[in-house]
Order: structure tokens, then C-alpha cells, then sequence
């Protein structure tokens, strides 16, 4: 079976976020009012897998293997059938 | 009024993704049968705005004015009060 995963990557709260920090720098040049901005990753991933369950695990092994630092982010992710 | 933003800036569909594809080329060497992978941002703004409608319009202008570049990105966000 196809399925889409949407993989959210977040810097933790407790972790400085230097690239969200420039970005907030940069919109209030633009005159807005921003009270803080934090800059992550959004991955889609097309992938096969033999049901939801399957697919599933395979996104957790993408999150913790690959695609997010445990030490300093955190992830979360939408799995369906594509 | 605090609002919050979630901005999502993608590659457009036409555009090459050089991340997504060593993004992919990684995953595969885990055993994952990927399709296809598309690299992406996930921008989290926490703002003033006097309403809603004032609120869309400015996270408008983040789009288009300095998170998204409009060759080669497209965006969309979700504002909700916070």
C-alpha cells in the first residue's frame, strides 16, 4: 500500500532557536508585532508499506533514526494512505 | 489580540528539491521502500494583531514578504487566536 507521511520537526521549548529568532528579528523590520517565532522542519514523505500499522513504524524509524536531532528537537507526524 | 501562526513554505511541485532527495537517498539506506520525499519548513509565529482579519493580513505579509521566496516556494498557514 502508498502512504503520505507529514513529518513535523520542531526545535524542543527548552532549546534556543537562533533560526526562529532571525526570522522574528526580520518580520518585526517588516513592522509587525511578533512575540516570538520558532523555525522547524515539515517533511512529506511518499512511501510503501504493507498496512497502517507497518507504516506507521516505519515513519517512527524515519523520526528517530534520520529526520529529527533527539537531543534538541522533537517530532510528530501525520500518517494516511495516499 | 495574540494570534498563532503555523506557516508551511514547500518547494513548488516543479521545482528540483535537492534536500528532499538526499532526504530520500538517506531513509532508503534504513530499508524503507520511499517513493518520494519533499523537504519543507514549518514556521510557528506567535503575534498581536487588533483581529482576525488583521491577523490574515499579516501573516500574509510574512509569506510574501519574507518566508517564502515565490520562484521557487509556495505557502499556506493556519492562524488561530491564541
Amino acid at each position: 500500500m502508498k502512504f503520505k507521511a507529514i513529518i513535523h520537526v520542531r526545535p524542543k521549548p527548552e532549546i534556543r532557536d537562533p533560526q526562529g529568532e532571525a526570522v522574528a528579528g526580520a518580520l518585526r523590520t517588516l513592522g509587525l508585532s511578533i512575540e516570538g517565532v520558532r523555525a522547524g522542519k515539515e517533511i512529506v514523505v511518499h512511501f510503501d508499506a504493507a498496512d497502517l500499522t507497518a507504516a506507521r513504524a516505519a515513519v517512527d524509524t524515519m523520526g528517530k533514526e534520520l529526520l529529527a536531532n533527539p537531543v534538541i528537537e522533537d517530532y510528530s507526524a501525520d500518517v494516511a494512505a495516499a
